[in-house]
């Protein structure tokens, strides 16, 4: 852990030099706890006076509101290309902006496990508010539990986001339409595959490296390139992209063809699926979106997707008919057609 | 457990039948996620679409809003007089109340131990959706994660609240002052020993239950009873009466002197307090609340206080003073002065 941790930025501040590791009293909402707050998660998250209070009052212009809650349980909490609090982050803003929402508030809550280094802890807390301030959102409320060694495990994180929907913008699967194009912004496989890496103390040519990312950003480029010819967008996380695919064809019935050969995957993704007998299209991805487009825009689409810096390596990777609706197929590489179902579980549990 | 859980109003429906207890898969984003949020969790939040996406879109009025987080890892799950589907809501719309905002809507997200039974499931979610129903707010966006046994506690659940303060309503420790009367709405320490007597088997004459309820109605009346008189709400859970009274005057720059002849104490509550040697005036409540009000007020919201079914022991418990700032003292039954320290921690962890 402590290779990826990087605790060095944070030194310890003296109120809680006594304690190297989280105790139960640090949840228990009295000095301990006001003592974490004001030296751990107020300074990171720029808080001027020092509170984070379990609620606060904020200003909104009114209007359509987009409201997502995540939590996040990924282990280990410190993995190539990012942490739990990256996910944290990325993952409930990432909710907000497939709605084409552009996020504004997020409120943090901790489970922590009693135990849990004051300095792995402040090592999140450091990654969560980097990427808050990269992903343009403020923390504004949070709270704090500790449990019992072997209740929880090392730190569960809450994060619900509050995002303004612009005046215009409708997106979801009920306006995907047959004769839709389908984007990918880029390669899938990664986040899932470094998880993977980890925990299975694998050694590959090269690091994969999780592509946790905000992508506000990039969905704000294409809803200005598309307009009302951009139809849904969805990132593809837990169940990878078959599962999106299959929610999307479901809710809108219709079919979804996807061309194998045309699906971005590095190397050395595909390499390590290979070895564990993985799926790419099933592997989780953090920092990817999916675009249902109308055909004649997305050609304009695709174009602003590669001027981004996350969809550099976008593509169209497939199309939408009318029939048999609910269903996803793929063109395979050797020119056959499977059906590519919606995933039961997850097959690799926990890397969210 | 299954005394308080009443899954009696649940019958496992036909697709969750193959699984009596909770697996890793139901959180795995694919079809089992997809199968426990349309057969429960869109059933017992009323979704007329059978489902609970990650994120919603809202129409909000605008001005300003209020936002609560909290999250919930309350052992036993069931207790006298609750469960932790009832803190889950209450909890968090309390701490939007206490701000004086209407709560509004509502997000949940569960983390699940693997093993944890259907039944027992069901159960939280259906003390929850009651609770939502009476505090009068929508559920309407979650996530569902599963971690493997040993690894969590039965169910960890996160609220975050949304909620609007109507114009005018101004409420906080900086408004309040010298001179301000000091009001409980009730009897203190009923929710922590509750949890206490089933924690350590403890039998009492009579059975302590939670006092866990919704206080918007409540806050609502005192609002409309005390106009700009009323100057700050807290509800004390976590740390008690010494937390939240501690908080106000640091937070104020203020003394509280309290009378302790006129807190009110349930005898059962007394009894099990001295039983165990905790002082209730520490232990939490979770559907109680402390408002200060200027002193030409107190009598008038005193008065709507106890005309309100959640207020009917209320009483006045003490006053703000200049000096010494920060300090809470309490006149004890037999005279004397003692100080109410804030507490270092929570004498009874996981409480909430």
């Amino acid at each position: 852990m402590s290779s990826f941790a990087d605790p060095g930025a944070w030194a310890c501040p003296l109120p809680l030099r006594d304690y190297p590791s989280v105790v139960i009293g640090h949840g228990g909402g009295g000095k301990l706890t006001a003592e974490l707050i004001a030296h751990l998660f107020a300074p990171a998250f720029g808080l001027a006076d020092h509170a984070l209070g379990d609620a606060a009052i904020v200003e909104l212009a009114g209007g359509r509101l987009a409201i997502a809650t995540d939590s996040f349980v990924v282990r280990p909490l410190f993995f190539p290309g990012g942490s739990i609090g990256e996910l944290a982050v990325n993952g409930t803003t990432n909710d907000l902006a497939m709605m084409g929402a552009k996020p504004v508030y997020l409120t943090a809550s901790f489970i922590i496990e009693e135990g849990l280094s004051m300095d792995a802890l402040a090592a999140v807390v450091g990654r969560m508010a980097q990427a808050a301030q990269r992903a343009n959102v403020r923390v504004i409320a949070g709270d704090t539990k500790v449990v019992e060694r072997g209740h929880g495990d090392g730190v569960f994180i809450n994060t619900t986001g509050v995002g303004v929907v612009p005046l215009g913008v409708d997106l979801g699967p009920q306006r995907v339409r047959p004769g839709d194009a389908v984007l990918i912004s880029g390669a899938i496989g990664n986040h899932g595959m470094a998880i993977m890496s980890v925990r299975e103390g694998l050694q590959f040519e090269a690091d994969i490296l999780s592509d946790t990312a905000p992508l506000y950003d990039l969905v704000a480029a294409l809803i200005e390139a598309g307009g009302g010819a951009l139809h849904a967008l969805r990132d593809p996380t837990r169940g990878g992209l078959a599962a999106v695919l299959n929610e999307v064809a479901a809710a809108a019935g219709v079919c979804i063809r996807v061309d194998e050969r045309a699906v971005p995957v590095d190397a050395t993704v595909q390499a390590a699926c290979e070895m564990l007998g993985l799926d790419p299209f099933y592997v989780a991805n953090e920092g990817k979106l999916v675009a249902f487009v109308a055909a004649e825009r997305a050609g304009d689409v695709l174009a602003r997707m590669r001027a981004h810096p996350l969809g550099q390596r976008a593509a169209i990777i497939g199309q939408v008919l009318a029939q048999p609706a609910g269903v996803v197929t793929v063109q395979t590489a050797i020119g056959g057609t499977r059906i590519l179902p919606m995933p039961l579980g997850e097959q690799l549990p926990r890397i969210c």
